[in-house]
């Protein structure tokens, strides 16, 4: 088994020239949602399949109907196959008033007490989380000439917009990619010294509905009282959604939400955690979901019906008393066990119809969607990268449950038959799809050595 | 008496070079709720004002703390003496891409039936319609060298962003203002062929709330279930301001409004007025409002509660799964009788408070408001300004009702303590506040001949 300890002295004398490569691919403005932004998308591909190339992967940008994939291969070593996946397209960055900086101007900054960050769109989501594992791979294969293992790296551009290109992708290349394992690098750790490796994520199901009423703006003085008002007939039915104890009351919404195992709802227990800190972060204290469910259980193993968006009328400066031709409003689901999202997109659909009146009618847009996931933990390779990661941190590696949706986790189960270790560096004051969206140094330059050892351990 | 058949001769000849006066005031883009428009308000004022002094009048620009007022008097006639009221503002034009032609460039139009029109943002409200009255003086002055009776001329630039101006502008001059009656041309004629005096004008209570709950906005995974969402707060509360039955729940918002005449109700009954007709035009066909009430008291007589504008969370393209950490809605209430607009607004407030959650927080910001009116019918100059209005369009004039505010009214009779006479050449077709407004030919022109008739009217 390489030595270990060459390739992080090497990772930690190289950790300037790193942050550089990483702040260049940060300034390519790969916003995937928008189309205007197409061109900086293709930047950040070839400049990510470059690098990879000169590190000595067999790379190329692979062509989608959607923004281009990433594909690198490494496949020299003896040993397990590797699949890592990560995303270089980023979310959109408004509003633009609220960054304390360019957002595409990334930069480290130095807090009062000395600790240090990364600014900038995608510093954290998904830039700086891949660039950990990019950057391990270049110090292996700087210090021992190659890799623990065989390494495929899959890196997509369409994450933040529905990915609908990845899964006929993997489909069609399935034979390039299919691996021993997957890894993954787009989750958050316990706290900023707790490292953690997630085994259950929430699935997602997103959709939009615009209600259209008259056929144009209308003037409120001639119309209003008796011409249908698309705002109120949309909050009537955004209101209906939930019931007073937060039940989400979409028929047959809770079909395949399971129990939580007692087992893991009493080591959630032990991490300590409280609703008033974790809500109090962000100026918030009692929580909004279920009335008979805690707070970890409402952002990690409950579903959810939430609204991202709304907009209708005249949301300009002053007042224009018009009643507007139509409203719409973008709602995701969260989705845990094995709710299934297509049957959840048919009947919130269905729920709205039936709310409408005679007048009003609804048009919707499909946004993607993905089933929730639960990791095999018995497999000896999560204990595995538990050791190194405790031993990197210093600090108990957990086992924790994630409400956020990475839908490729589900792809790469159904379409490629894999488990995925979900590793990441995030900190939940990451701001990530905020504004002033930061990583910490520590989780850039400590989560290229967890790789770095998760490698090795996993090559050993 | 002098003679009004000159004066309507030239009205006639005089036209296209009218048409051409009107459309370099609708080349202004004062769009008054936009401070970026400020110095266009401002140059349609000055445009004003030196046109009529070109007339005769003594006029100038009269500032205020908002858009600067003009004034204008001629009152060298004997006879009673008339205050015309105006506005020269206009409402914005978005979305700006649902307009057949630059919104800012006015032309005549020709139908296939070969009717004409007047396209562009203010050819009807108000531009066009307070011109007819500047072009009857514009005639009379040049056939007889003076006008019929005493004339002052008060042009308003904020009536489309809530008037803040005008009350304490009246106040200060009102001994400058008062007179022995308003004419006020900002309303609407029955039908194509029918003139009609609005005597029945709603009020208007205008409010914008704006939900507050993060202190940022979040990741729906990370946060998602647990953290308060205030689209969904927003949309439970407006949810609430009306039952099933279309009645508005504010507390006390039905306090004084009245029952209308029975025999108001029957004359209404005559008009023919159908709701099919009404909303088939705007492609409804289902009355909203209270379900007890016809579409025409709806429109006319009741109150209403209409939300203008909401806007919350990502509303561009594609999806963006946030929460967002404000929701806010732009809510306007059309008054009757005696509802006190000062109690509707603390109520309203009121309500809201009361459904908040404990981490969600409303601010409010204020915009404009005015009781309804009803004008006092009996008084002879009403029954002269029928008669005349009658001969020109050969049909006869209609007392009405109009769901619209124009809170000047109220201010008129408040502060001035002048009764009203409101004539307008409006269509409901017009679509007024919506893109691609314009205004008849025949509006205009016969608009100019009926202001000639009813000065000729009251000085003779």
């Amino acid at each position: 088994m390489a030595d270990i300890a060459p390739v992080l002295d090497r990772i930690d004398a190289d950790l300037d020239t790193a942050l550089e490569r990483l702040f260049e691919l940060v300034r390519c403005q790969s916003i995937s949602t928008d189309p205007a932004y197409a061109a900086e998308c293709r930047k950040a591909a070839e400049m990510l399949a470059a690098d990879l190339s000169g590190i000595g992967f067999d790379a190329r940008v692979a062509p989608t109907p959607g923004h281009p994939m990433v594909v690198g291969h490494d496949l020299s070593a003896d040993g397990p196959h590797v699949l890592f996946y990560g995303h270089y397209d980023v979310q959109p960055v408004d509003p633009l008033e609220l960054w304390e900086a360019d957002p595409f101007d990334p930069a480290v900054r130095t807090r009062e007490d000395g600790t240090k960050y990364l600014s900038g769109r995608g510093t954290s989501d998904d830039k700086g989380q891949l660039m950990t594992f990019v950057e391990a791979c270049r110090a292996w294969k700087a210090v021992h000439g190659s890799l623990p293992c065989k390494v495929t790296i899959l890196l997509e551009g369409e994450e933040e917009s529905g990915g609908k290109s990845l899964p006929p992708f993997m489909k069609e290349h399935a034979d390039e990619l299919k691996a021993d394992i997957a890894m993954v690098c787009d989750t958050g750790m316990w706290d900023r010294e707790t490292p953690a490796i997630t085994t259950m994520l929430r699935g997602m199901m997103t959709d939009e509905v615009i209600i259209h009423a008259a056929d144009r703006d209308l003037h409120s003085g001639f119309y209003g009282g008796a011409a249908a008002n698309p705002i109120r007939v949309l909050a009537k039915v955004l209101a209906a959604l939930h019931d007073d104890d937060g039940r989400v009351q979409i028929p047959g919404f809770y079909d395949g939400v399971p129990e939580l195992d007692p087992a893991i709802l009493k080591s959630w227990e032990g991490l300590g955690f409280t609703a008033e800190q974790f809500l109090g972060q962000i100026d918030l204290s009692v929580p909004a979901g279920e009335t008979d469910r805690t707070a970890l259980e409402q952002v990690w193993s409950r579903p959810t019906c939430e609204f991202n968006g709304i907009v209708g009328g005249y949301t300009g400066e002053g007042f224009k008393t018009v009643i507007p031709a139509k409203a719409s409003a973008k709602i995701s689901t969260r989705l845990v066990g094995t709710q299934d999202p297509h049957k959840i997109r048919a009947s919130l659909r269905a729920f709205i119809e039936e709310r409408l009146p005679a007048d009003c009618r609804a048009e919707f847009i499909e946004h993607g969607s993905g089933s929730a996931t639960v990791m095999p933990t018995d497999d000896p390779i999560f204990a595995k990268a538990q050791a190194v990661l405790t031993e990197e941190w210093g600090k108990d590696a957990a086992f924790i449950g994630c409400g956020g949706s990475i839908p490729v986790v589900a792809d790469i189960a159904g379409i490629l038959g894999m488990d995925t270790l979900l590793i990441g560096f995030g900190l939940e004051d990451d701001r990530i799809h905020s504004p002033n969206e930061k990583y910490e140094l520590s989780s850039f330059h400590k989560g290229t050595r967890s790789w770095a050892r998760v490698l090795g351990a996993i090559g050993g």
